[in-house]
């Protein structure tokens, strides 16, 4: 398939920074100075009631849609639909380009949507691999940990610098959809609607057991030194594994084999070698490590990828409770899942649901056919756009009745 | 659960081994000599018609029930299960010690059975830790890639050098599954009948990618020196990553959800750290990582790993066609799948049955309700001696009418 016409329909995009005052972590350390770069695409109303803000996941970054300041700047979609759809690495397309821009699930004629790089990042905001400005050298082993909740306190900073007090909708997938669920309930009054997409109120075990084999991939490679390794080189071999480990968990079983199913890299037969890449998946692996480590860096994925196990919605605010935690959130909910997600699979968005209806709040869920796995929420543009453009519609006129 | 009262009947169990010469292997190269370890529990009957050959998974060795001669061995069977049903590391126990011995699946007071450590193995069987008769030193980066149909090979060499033509049963798991059906097709005159519990005729794709990142985070490891470390130490830190990895696939997300949740290693607060484990499920995956490198040598990681992905019947014995590959198999099937298994899914067996039956063969299917994924071939014992000891006592009454 090709990338529809309306892809990158926003053109190039700068990205801008605002810096901060010292930052206190829900881990108790604090961050002497904050940066925090964010890009911003349509624009606000008058009553500045339509500013929609959304957050990336993992691998991600404020680039959002349009197309890079910087004509070779890599993007944070790959995987086997983004290959099929058409969007190549270092196109310079953003993350979530086929839902962000004029007409699209998103729509930038309608509303303003702003996307920031968290905090722990490595595309701009402060993070481990910024220079501290007490030491003047990065801040490597010494960056404490962060959580969704930090990132969210720093996003509502950077509101506040931005003058924006209220929201018409915060939205995400994975990660992402983590930082709004946390906006709902951290900001309930700023909050007025929440789209998540293939997203969870917490990892189950599993999704923490395959974090901390990526996260022991890393730290397993004597070139991270604890996070002191930039002056030395980046821990590349480590960071590539817990790519291609990660990868796996965000395609479907169906898409890959079929896919690449057990077709070979080079020929007809084997070559019967232990280290080269002999089956087809394996070189498309091994390019997905590779390209990674040349765009990401290695202790901003741990940082976050902590973050994600960290995240725990009913332990944070409900004493265990989901419904308890959702209580106070006053927005409407949109929650889709995707058939193929087994990372974070319907089940999860039904107990956000059943959470949420406890409460007698205003929340649906679609769970919509797909056979990308989790990629599907970077990837399902038209399924998406069905339910996210008029729940955004409805949203806007009631704020403005 | 304890162990049941059958467990270790057999008391300490010598192994042996067999010297054999030079040996062609399938991907061309030879090995000088091959030396294979065997065990033998129960006596031959005096046809020689009773002898049972297992084969054991990728992390196993010869040692398949009652108790090892060295009392402190390890054994290859660990996991969630392993620990509820009492097989400790460290407790000598065969891996198929539930299955094997009096009165169990593998009856050895009516059935002779063996059990040898595959060529490429590092638990006395000639592999890439063994010496090179023609340097001194150990195979290292020179040991070549082992196949399927290489182990099935030496095992026939094997058994001529004990004196046994025909076989009233090859059986095994996962890996050992393979070798089971690679008897059945290679050596149709010498299997009476083939029992394939949690395996398959291939690995499908997800089975050859998540092969491919253990097998980087091996190759990763500086340590690993292409292969040649046994004089400067194990890449340890890989190995164990690769465990890591490895024991998520073998555990159900059922089984890891109940045994471990999000419940905390250290009491009820995050600690607020990127490199401990903070939860019992990381914690657990380490030390089983830390015990798989006590055991197990990395190069027969990396060479059986192989084997698995490049094992692939359709391909090998039937240009792509299952049934055709199985067509000249005469032993009758029993093919065992576990509900849980998400890596050797039912599905897999249900194809090879599908091809069986197209041959008119004589082969059974049952899937068994279980938790314990892709471990239940070693853990459930009750469930498969209720198809196995009817099945082979059915063989055995017709190879003796």
């Amino acid at each position: 398939m090709k990338p529809s016409a309306g892809t990158a329909t926003l053109g190039r995009v700068e990205p801008a920074v605002v810096e901060l005052e010292p930052f206190e972590l829900e881990c108790g350390a604090t961050l002497p100075e904050l940066r925090i770069a964010y890009e911003a695409y349509g624009e606000l109303d008058d009553e500045r009631a339509n500013a929609i803000l959304v957050f990336h996941a993992i691998s991600g970054d404020a680039h959002a849609a349009g197309l890079a300041a910087q004509a070779d700047a890599p993007v944070a979609v790959d995987g086997i639909g983004a290959i099929e759809r058409g969007i190549g690495h270092r196109s310079g397309i953003g993350w979530w380009d086929r839902l962000i821009g004029p007409g699209k699930a998103f729509d930038t004629d309608r509303y303003q949507v702003l996307c920031s790089n968290v905090v722990g990042g490595c595309r701009g905001s402060t993070g481990p691999s910024s220079l501290d400005p007490r030491t003047g050298r990065p801040y490597g082993s010494s960056f404490p940990v962060v959580t969704v909740r930090d990132m969210v306190r720093a996003q509502r900073l950077l509101l506040d610098e931005l003058g924006i007090d209220t929201l018409l909708c915060v939205a995400g997938g994975s990660l992402g959809g983590m930082q709004a669920l946390e906006w709902a309930v951290a900001h309930p009054d700023d909050v007025r609607s929440c789209v998540l997409s293939a997203s969870t109120a917490r990892l189950d075990t599993e999704g923490v057991a395959l974090n901390a084999v990526a996260r022991a991939a890393i730290t397993a490679d004597p070139m991270w030194r604890g996070g002191d390794y930039y002056a030395t080189g980046a821990p590349a071999a480590g960071l590539a594994v817990a790519r291609m480990l990660g990868h796996i968990t965000y395609l479907s079983r169906q898409s890959m084999c079929e896919k690449f199913g057990r077709r070979l890299q080079d020929g007809d037969g084997y070559r019967y070698t232990l280290t080269e890449p002999e089956f087809a998946v394996e070189s498309y692996l091994r390019y997905q490590g590779k390209q990674f480590v040349d765009r990401f860096d290695a202790n901003t994925y741990l940082v976050l990828s902590r973050a994600l196990t960290y995240f725990d919605l009913a332990r944070s605010y409900g004493a265990g409770s989901l419904a308890a935690a959702l209580a106070g959130a006053s927005a409407r909910f949109l929650l889709l899942s995707f058939s193929s997600d087994w990372m974070y699979p319907t089940a999860d968005s039904l107990a956000l649901l059943a959470a949420l209806q406890e409460n007698g709040a205003d929340a649906t869920h679609a769970e919509i056919e797909s056979t990308y796995g989790h990629d599907s929420f970077l990837l399902e543009d038209d399924t998406q756009r069905d339910r996210i453009a008029p729940f955004l519609a409805e949203t806007y006129a009631a704020v403005r009745a």
